[in-house]
């Protein structure tokens, strides 16, 4: 069994999850981290279930060898189909992105009308809605695929009256049907949540998965007696980035995102594993 | 060696090959093709050229299983980084979408400037601006990459007020620059070509590769004596169509875009090839 000075593995299809990775390092900045952003083969939104679970396996594979404590899927697609069944494949602990944020969907809402904004696959897979209705059965989960949102964050249109349009259009229904919360569902998501606030206005509010999970992580950590006690400066290595293509490219997205010009990333042929 | 009764391997990253294979089936109706797209790996756009041109390989041999007589890179990207090294490896005649298009719009152009939309790959490879250059090494041309268009098609949002305004920005620079010849560099973007041709006037002519690449291989078959002489219903089979993941959504797709209610699609593994 890892030790509590062992590092956590962190997944995802692609550069998505680094906000994800970014929040962990903010609420538990001891913690080692190996992440894997499934390059080759981004985007999952629109794949199926047994191709994810398969990805998702190779891509647990490799971050084993790499003797990790935990395992964070730091995608809602992968949560979404794949988590069910390998949890039980795995000894270490796994968290997706999907419950932490569906439970505090759950506990915030108070008209019971939650609305969910993510992938096709993510939406189309129904685990939100299956996840909220095993808390509460009275609460009605309003799903929307939006598929555009993760290319216009890639295209850089953050704060564009285009994106506020498109935007527009995917939340009409939600919010005629009166939302009180919005939950979303894609790890690109929150960096449109100054658009999605403008739209939504005060009365919605906007529940950010990867902030919730990085605290149940956390908290499970805590309480198993496995959070690391030395500070990272300390440590032999500091966090690693491994990708399946273009390491070069995620290497500059992701000394932006999380603001450390330094650090290196490596290629593994995910495909072997 | 095949005979003149074998069927034509077509293949793209998903279902924008479609096209192509709709303009071989119009031009050549003899010829019956065993359709490849990789729906598990798509979108080819944004990855790299060692990655493109290992996934480039296992289709091809997964299309020699099925005793093709000649291949059809229906990809723009696939054929800007890979046709010149699988070409080599393979004794059956191989076309790709980049070099019929690019005759075509180097024999138009009567200002010696012409434009190339297409996807970031595409426009990385700088395969268009090469392969003008050896034609007539006074022709400008000027790339763009349009990252936005392809999910914008699968949105269905082909004519729209949002496509539009996005359109006129990903052109205003080459329309300032003066371009007389548009090459439209992937397979989804033919189905803008209104929407395009609104922006750019009736001054700047369209080139349509797929168009241009039919035409292509319908050439090459008759020079050598390959073209089919058998009527397709006459012959034991009809098309075939494969894909790496989805085939359920992949068959719905393509009975729309080739208007045949009929038509069935298979599951291949394809990194086993």
């Amino acid at each position: 069994m890892p030790d509590a000075g062992a590092p956590i593995g962190v997944f995802d299809s692609g550069v998505g999850g680094l906000t994800v990775a970014k929040e962990i390092m903010s609420q538990i900045p001891n913690e080692r981290i190996i992440y894997f952003g499934d390059t080759a083969r981004v985007p999952y939104g629109s794949k199926s279930k047994t191709t994810i679970t398969g990805f998702t396996r190779q891509i647990i594979r490799f971050l084993m060898t790499q003797k990790v404590k935990a395992l964070v899927i730091a995608c809602n697609t992968m949560s979404a189909y794949a988590i069910d069944e390998v949890e039980k494949e795995i000894s270490i602990p796994i968290i997706g992105v999907v419950k932490p944020g569906a439970r505090v969907a759950a506990a915030q809402t108070k008209n019971k009308r939650i609305g969910v904004i993510a992938t096709e696959g993510t939406i189309g897979s129904g685990m939100y809605q299956r996840f909220i209705a095993n808390i509460d059965k009275d609460v009605l989960v309003l799903g929307k695929a939006c598929p555009l949102f993760c290319p216009l964050v890639e295209e850089g249109m953050l704060d564009d009256p285009v994106t506020d349009e498109i935007a527009r259009r995917y939340l009409k229904e939600l919010m005629e049907k009166d939302i009180d919360t919005l939950i979303m569902g894609c790890t690109h998501y929150p960096l449109l949540a100054p658009t999605l606030k403008k739209i939504v206005g005060e009365k919605v509010r906007l529940v950010n998965p990867a902030y919730e999970t990085a605290r149940e992580l956390k908290e499970m950590l805590s309480d198993t007696g496995m959070l690391n006690p030395d500070d990272l400066a300390k440590q032999s290595k500091g966090h690693e980035f491994y990708v399946s293509d273009l390491a070069d490219k995620f290497r500059l997205f992701a000394a932006k995102i999380l603001d450390d010009p330094g650090l290196t990333t490596d290629k593994v042929d995910i495909e072997k594993y």
